[in-house]
């Protein structure tokens, strides 16, 4: 009898998430038999998506997405092929390559409400949809453009840079005319990031202090700070800030582990001196947005087919595995987008 | 022979300003004589403005602001009569009223370029150009529409409320159909924000947190926190700030005399989860806003002329008397704007 591999939430990690934290199980599986409600659909999952948010699903303190259950599989983006649908489904029919939000399986009931049938591009491989035009993508895109409004000739800096939404940041930028310079935590990356176009980058961990980095990378000051990583690095960048500076904060990953957030010390006297705008984003603001969506496609499409946007993944083979790419992935292991392929 | 009775500065403080940072001079004057450059014009000082933000001119730090020069006349916007101008002055004749930044001082001369003649307004008093209709309100204006946004309905909280800037803050968003909130340092203080028509407020000082109380006050969360005074009442108000919600940032007024200042704890997990928008703010922007420029005066004049704004003054007489007055200010002695009738 067939399988289906799942891996299961298995406690609330404090501090950095730990195999133990999940489970990898293998249950006995018919795709033909198993219960699909009226309005779900089954789908044998293509490729997973894993990204640094999920850990805020990990905790049990409230936060813009619901907690993972314990017991239950973990969710992710992903893209699957449509098996079978229940009986009053009509938004997507069986054989449909479909995106949303599925279990980290191989197989996965989920509702038909939740995913929608994917749009293919010419030269565009299937899971760039959860990358590059997918989430992190739209997240890039969106940030960069609605909060940061880049223009031509500004300096752009971006932290996390290396990283699935960042490497996207730097290379929209680039195509509007911006001076980039990213942060990473590997020499690796680095180079990844000079070798992409950035006009500077540095590694983050053997600068002498952010401040020094920021100052010799950014000589003329920063009108962007695409920010990914929160913390110090937010209270340094702020010191670099030109006036009428914008920051989108996308992300905070280096204080998702912290026990004890670190507290930024200047940012009212910057705010107000150099009239600095400082906005949180989520990609789901976005997913609304008719007119940044248009162009979002339009021009991200374009600049892949073109090759004016490299874009790197980090794929993992087997679900199985999932479990280490994601521990892997939040101690910066990846460069791009960390994706299993299911 | 006549006098000019001025204020010099005399030292950088740490900390608290005291008397021993100003000192007052009485100097042999001729107002008849004595000289004026030709693009320069004296003139005879009727109202000097006190501001928080000139703490920020007397710190050696590089502020958005020149710091005071040690044994010069301090500044402030006032308001004066033209006695005489210099032979290449054309824009303000001899007798005009005008508003600009002149010396703690009876007499005061100053570029032309640096002020403008006043447009008077029935029923509006010639020192609310000061006030209501200059910098403060301007400032309050300003900040509260171009960032704040309120929309009707919404719950909108003003620390430092009863400040020149709280104070029309508060009143402008009530004419705009929001609930509002206020918080100021004193139960007096509280009153006159309820007499004031301002929905609810309290004393920060007396309240058991100010967690506590702005789960009492905002029941419905936050949708614009206007702050002025950052620090620990920020961080507060970022945990009450409902999704979208949008922070002005006018002032820091608990952090001015901070040697170690107060360190934001939870900013980038608010921002991001809930979309925030803190955006600082200096009123030399507004000034060049034509479009923002016409609905203040617009709206502000016909809300003081109609009554829908209650607007204090907190009048001190004599120039003499101005380092204390300044002093007190800094200590939250003033209700509404501090000003100095010379």
């Amino acid at each position: 009898m067939a399988t289906n591999t799942q891996v299961l939430f298995k406690d609330f990690p404090e501090g950095w998430v730990e195999e133990k934290h999940m489970e990898v199980v293998k249950t006995p599986f018919n795709p033909e038999t198993v219960a699909v409600g009226d309005d779900q659909i089954l789908v044998k999952v293509k490729f997973l998506s894993l990204d640094p948010y999920m850990r805020g699903r990990m905790t049990k303190a409230k936060s813009y997405v619901a907690s993972f259950e314990i017991g239950k599989p973990l969710q992710a983006g992903g893209i699957g092929e449509v098996h079978r649908v229940g009986k009053s489904v009509d938004s997507v029919k069986v054989g449909d390559i479909v995106t949303g939000m599925v279990e980290w399986a191989e197989w996965s009931v989920i509702p038909a409400a939740g995913v929608k049938k994917l749009q293919e591009h010419k030269d565009v491989p299937l899971s760039y949809n959860l990358g590059v035009l997918g989430m992190p993508g739209l997240t890039a895109y969106g940030g960069l453009i609605s909060i940061g409004e880049p223009k031509e000739g500004e300096t752009v800096y971006v932290s996390g840079a290396a990283g699935a939404v960042g490497l996207i940041v730097g290379q929209v930028a680039k195509n509007k005319g911006c001076r980039v310079v990213g942060s990473a935590g590997s020499d690796e990356k680095v180079k990844v990031l000079l070798d992409l176009g950035f006009d500077a980058a540095f590694n983050y961990k053997t600068v002498k202090s952010y401040d020094a980095a920021l100052a010799e990378h950014c000589p003329k000051g920063i009108d962007v700070y695409f920010d990914n990583v929160g913390g110090e690095m937010l209270d340094a960048a702020l010191n670099h800030m030109n006036v009428h500076g914008r920051i989108p904060v996308c992300g905070a990953i280096s204080q998702y582990n912290a026990t004890e957030p670190y507290a930024i010390k200047n940012l009212s006297m910057h705010l107000i001196k150099k009239r600095l705008r400082v906005q949180g984003l989520l990609v789901s603001d976005y997913y609304v947005n008719k007119e940044l969506m248009a162009g979002f496609t339009k021009d991200v499409v374009s600049y892949v087919q073109q090759g004016k946007i490299k874009y790197f993944e980090h794929i993992v083979e087997g679900v199985e595995n999932a479990p280490r790419a994601f521990i892997g992935m939040m101690k910066g292991d990846n460069t791009g987008k960390q994706i299993i392929k299911v």
